[in-house]
């Protein structure tokens, strides 16, 4: 085997395969999740993979344009790229085809995105999406609507002990903008935020915001949690105008969906802001089974509220985005049909019956008919079937085989 | 509306949003074919959209290299190309990864594909493909187990008037072949028999190749069409070994396929040649009701025997591609499922009922707990509800609504 023929086979990092059964599991998990997102009455749209920059990085698109594959349209001479993430796809769609549909309008989507380097959450860089956008209201519900058809479609995957992180990434801006600071000036303390350390918070705040600020900012950073005690700290806060707006709709829309989801572990960080470059709500990170602390365990998916620019201006929505092959990870595969081998000669109606009742059926392509189960349980097991179809009946392959 | 800003909602030609409802009915096609190579033992591969140009084509790849999109890996520095078609990454992982799994070895696929420019059969550069691959077996059956379960998935799919035409790409070449001339000198016969010019083929053919196999190959052009005629004329010519040779297992595929499926609309054209670049068997194209000649009517998917380039030597395989869009196209869609408006306040268990029989609720998002039926008409109507959930009980929708 010669070093070249074996680079052949090489994928380029980041870009892999899925092989039987997980190609199979991940379909059946996407297909869950827009059964559930289906049934709550999101509406499906399939945008192409490949869009002009110019539509694709408008508005919410711009925060992901260095994260694209660029490409050259010999039909039309301008430049297109490889779509990194769906969701300002679907605001296009909202805000042109769809301007003139009823708001709330609910869409819901399923595909694959490329992006030129692999992202904080795994080494891939082509990632499957699957998500719900509602376009067109700013309620507390609208946000809790997305979080509980979220957590029943991941229940329906298999993902009953989930928790989300709802974060409100405008409210360090507010409290920073309120004291009259230039962006630049605040680096320091905007860098100890996201390391969360609160020593040097409190040290830069005091000297950069005052130390009314920086007690507030100290106090929200530990409170970073169960999102009781996160809102009873928000609460307790002397929070400028704009900020106590932010913290009532966040309080409003936990209620939301504590009355419909009393179980939910539900947690919040008041101070966060990574990441989220292009919202101005309520945001939410949804993590795995075994994690639940902000920014522990497995990241399953997120989202939050953000403008859909429309020629009829502005437009507020909010959307989730979940990963399939996140939720694969963090659920065992329940997707295995029996095999049954069907030799030549079987009856091919009861093989029919079979496929219909779920089992699948694999056919010999040779071999003499009539001849007895047992001849064919080399080959059946060859195939990965556990029965052999026998006049109408189904025979066991034996664990053991007889040489 | 300035022209700027209504250019902005123009996606490239050839790439398309797929609105509510056609957005959902592909995705029920694609589950629905998938369902039914699944059920037949194809097991699900997954294929990334991107790969190094190197091994996307190879071998069998080579056939559309000059279809694809190229882009630059930041990565490793080599050159990647977005898939123009699946078939050859699957027989890439069927020689790789997959060398060491038991032959006759099943896979199934469905994924996007992107050209450079449109094909014959529609304006999309970017198309989806579902489709099925039996690899390391070469018999008529094989063939033939091909045909009778896409036959199988397009019925599920709702298509059961299609017929298939089967072609022998390599018989016009074995045949000019024999006769023993340079490639450059057959343009023009080639070029007649492209056109099916019954009367030109017979002057070149005189001419190129002699009245021998001139004869036989104006028989053959008249032959095309239902297959016990196409089959009769093959039986009947004067073919050379290697000729007679294909035309004996192309009879007997349509023996094993009439066996199974006596009622299934089956055409021959024995001498058609063109767009197979890398088929080395029996290749074939399945048309929707109201075509089925040859060429005629609309194409919903080919395919056919090629060769796997493995490291332990080349492998016999074939494959069929079905492509979605035109089967919906053919078929009206059926999947309209009951969508149920759910006022603030009803009951959440009876919503989640409906879900589950396969109703789709849409959630009101405001409006006051206890407010009888008929004051969520308009709401329920532009949300395209034909019912309102009162208490536990439908409530529909009048057709006609007050003013």
């Amino acid at each position: 085997m010669s070093d070249i023929t074996s680079n052949k086979a090489l994928l380029p990092s980041g870009l892999r395969d899925l092989l039987p059964p997980e190609a199979e599991a991940e379909a059946v998990c996407v297909a869950t999740l827009m059964g559930v997102f289906s049934a709550h009455g999101y509406r499906r749209v399939k945008p192409p993979l490949i869009e002009f920059e110019e539509t694709l990085f408008a508005g919410a698109g711009g925060a992901v344009s260095d994260q694209s594959f660029r490409l050259m349209d010999p039909d039309s001479h301008r430049m297109m790229a490889v779509r990194p993430d769906i969701t300002p796809q679907i605001a296009r769609i909202a805000t042109t085809r769809l301007a003139e549909a009823a708001r709330p309008l609910r869409l819901c989507y399923a595909g694959e995105c490329v992006r030129v380097s692999p992202g904080s959450l795994s080494a891939d860089r082509q990632v499957s999406q699957a998500g719900i956008e509602l376009i067109g209201v700013d309620t507390p519900s609208a946000d809790a609507e997305l979080i509980l058809v979220a957590r029943e479609a991941l229940a329906a995957a298999g993902l009953t002990q989930v928790s989300f992180d709802l974060t409100l990434p405008s409210l360090v801006p507010v409290l920073l903008g309120q004291a009259g600071r230039e962006e630049g000036s605040l680096k320091p303390l905007l860098h100890a935020l996201d390391r969360k350390d609160a020593a040097e918070v409190k040290k830069q705040a005091d000297r950069i915001v005052g130390p009314a600020i920086a007690d507030i900012l100290g106090d929200l950073l530990l409170s970073a949690g169960p999102a009781d005690g996160a809102l009873a700290a928000l609460q307790r806060a002397a929070l400028p105008d704009e900020a106590q707006a932010l913290a009532e709709r966040l309080a409003a829309t936990v209620g939301e969906i504590q009355a419909s989801a009393p179980d939910l572990r539900l947690t919040v960080d008041p101070v966060e802001f990574r990441g989220f470059r292009y919202h101005t709500g309520i945001c939410m990170t949804v993590y795995a089974p075994g994690g639940g602390a902000p920014g522990v365990g497995q990241e399953l998916g997120g989202g939050g509220r953000y403008m859909c620019q429309g020629e009829a201006g502005p437009e507020s929505a909010s959307g989730l985005t979940l990963y399939p092959e996140a939720i694969l990870r963090a659920v065992a595969s329940k997707h295995r049909p029996v095999r049954v081998y069907v030799p030549v000669g079987a009856n091919a109606d009861r093989a029919a019956a079979l496929r219909r009742q779920g089992f699948v059926t694999v056919a010999a392509l040779d071999g003499v008919a009539g001849a007895h189960a047992s001849d064919h349980f080399v080959a059946a097991r060859q195939q990965g079937c556990v029965h052999v179809l026998a006049d109408s009946a189904l025979v066991a392959v034996p664990d053991a085989l007889g040489s």
